[in-house]
């Protein structure tokens, strides 16, 4: 798309830091570096977020996850490696193109943590059978 | 693996909310619910974590996650959608069987958000530079 900041990158007209590219994929660094080593694994053709990605181009893209993540690993030792992809500028999404975003962990205070109030009491059995039965009826 | 948890609710040991299955991976409700419709998605083979994610089963299993994902979208109209994955009891991990975590928002408070400090200015374009070509170069 002709005002998307991925794609210009991807096409060259904006410059990047290049990690990894193939012909489905490239990944660079965030130029945010949360932590350090903070990377984004990117499809090459332009689709907005994970409801738009077909089958095809979610599996050329995770398939290099694994590789690049323990790139990061060898590189930084970090102690720990987040995967987050937002979707939805509610859910923290501000480039509307697909990324999936690796962090590396350095510990508490590095730049980055997830807010995680679980809520085991929250659903009866029935409700949670509930839950589930609508979801997979809607999986297509 | 005989005392893993995921292991033993994909060998029918232990109950679960299945939402999805087939050949390489099962998805089913996260009993701790940090929002409503909390999924996870698992392969079936036991990996620790993405560090051992082989390149196929990694898109095996990313392959179903934009149908799960928009199966959630239809259910509950959730206002935006975060994928996260915790490698090491630092970055969050809890359970040693590689997960993704499907997480629909509902707005602000409902049980899910990112710690995200940017980091701009942190480094030279030298230094980034630096990063992406020490990562690049251990890219198997």
């Amino acid at each position: 798309m002709s005002d998307c900041i991925f794609c210009k990158i991807m096409a060259g007209e904006i410059p990047s830091k290049k990690v990894f590219e193939n012909e489905h994929v490239m990944a660079f660094l965030d130029i945010s570096q949360v932590t350090k080593g903070h990377t984004l694994v990117v499809p090459k053709q332009h689709v907005k977020d994970i409801y738009e990605l077909t089958p095809e181009i979610a599996s050329n893209l995770f398939e290099v996850v694994p590789s690049i993540a323990s790139a990061i690993k060898e590189t930084y030792e970090p102690v720990g490696l987040n995967l987050l992809n937002n979707n939805g500028e509610k859910a923290g999404q501000s480039v509307f193109h697909y990324h999936m975003h690796l962090i590396p962990r350095y510990g508490k205070g590095d730049g980055f943590g997830a807010v995680w109030k679980t809520n085991f009491d929250g659903y009866s059995n029935e409700e949670l059978t509930e839950i589930a039965k609508k979801i997979e009826e809607k999986v297509r």
